[in-house]
């Protein structure tokens, strides 16, 4: 099989991944890397990724890091595959790619930090930082009002169709769900029913099924 | 004149955009906001950028904010225009794009952090924190090993030729050179010589000409 992903599938970087992959119907093998043993920071997965973080990928003789570039390598390079995920002209795709640098640089920072700690914190048995908490839930709030003025006048983030734009986001979308801040979701409407549309595509599903395994 | 680049020239974000539109020869006016009366949070500027951030774009009809977002659309836009600043096929541009992503969600932050501490507080008679420069300095070294073992085996970051995953460190490289956090850069020598490539290249120069006007 061609394409590997090497990573635990809970990760929400990996889980980005899998749900491109899964949008664009490719087979691929999941291969796990133990991080409670620190494999992550030793060979042979440091020389997939000298930043020791999952994911890595491989595509033949490609290898790659950083879950959006590997998101963007596959829409382009599997575009006439499964569902689209890029905007189809040059303007729309600028606008698309302005909402994903919105997620990278302002939202996952925040919404990554509020998972660490009323997710992944209590499930390894740390104690959550109330104080970070109300904190990033306030800056969170601010960068949502600004989604929702967007949703108002556009179906998705990055236009009309759903993009990697919006599929960025569905793993830490759905770790927050399970916790008090999707309030702060539910709050907007636009915004709530957008993580309703992105969380209930097959696609994501599919994703999340792996987990089980 | 067609494109329009909105914000103050000593933003490093702003110089982004900037630096790339001097890369590929295209002319622009440069329409200043004044951050310290607080314009970028107000109209007409958040009508540009809901997140009241500089910069915002205009090319024609086409709105845009986000720096990155915005070279990108430039050096695909304009491909034709000036230096070539995307790799010439995809498997390359899918590496270029993996230090894309390694600029914008492990440099900048550290790197940004250190500006704000070491040349934004000074100018602006605000006390810089010391614990947080140690802390980020470190941080910062961390990763520059990683640039070090890169810049070993490939001339720039995103591979042979120069490319935006270079050009995207310019602003705060610069900035940094004028920091005792210079010394962490010249301790590694392949690291050196790419901040002093990046940094005399004539787009760069012609940028920095505008910090005068």
């Amino acid at each position: 099989m061609a394409i590997k992903v090497h990573g635990p599938v809970m990760s929400p970087a990996v889980m980005r991944v899998v749900a491109t992959l899964k949008e664009k119907e490719l087979d691929f093998e999941l291969l796990s890397v133990n991080m409670q043993t620190g494999d992550h920071k030793k060979e042979p997965f440091i020389s997939l990724n000298p930043f020791g973080q999952v994911p890595a990928f491989e595509d033949g003789d490609l290898k790659l890091f950083e879950s959006r570039a590997i998101t963007q390598y596959i829409a382009h390079t599997y575009a006439d595959k499964g569902n689209q995920l890029l905007a189809n002209e040059p303007k729309k795709m600028a606008i698309m790619s302005v909402w994903m640098e919105v997620e990278s640089t302002k939202f996952d920072p925040i919404a990554s930090k509020l998972n660490f700690e009323l997710v992944v914190k209590p499930m390894l048995g740390m104690v959550t930082d109330d104080a970070a908490v109300t904190e990033n839930e306030e800056k969170l709030g601010k960068i949502l009002d600004v989604y929702e003025s967007r949703l108002k006048d556009s179906k998705y983030l990055g236009g009309e169709s759903f993009t990697l734009a919006d599929l960025h986001h569905a793993p830490v979308v759905h770790y927050l769900m399970g916790t008090k801040v999707k309030s702060l979701f539910d709050a907007r409407p636009h915004v709530k029913d957008w993580c309703a549309d992105i969380l209930a595509r097959p696609a994501w599903s599919k994703a999340l099924e792996l987990h089980k395994q």
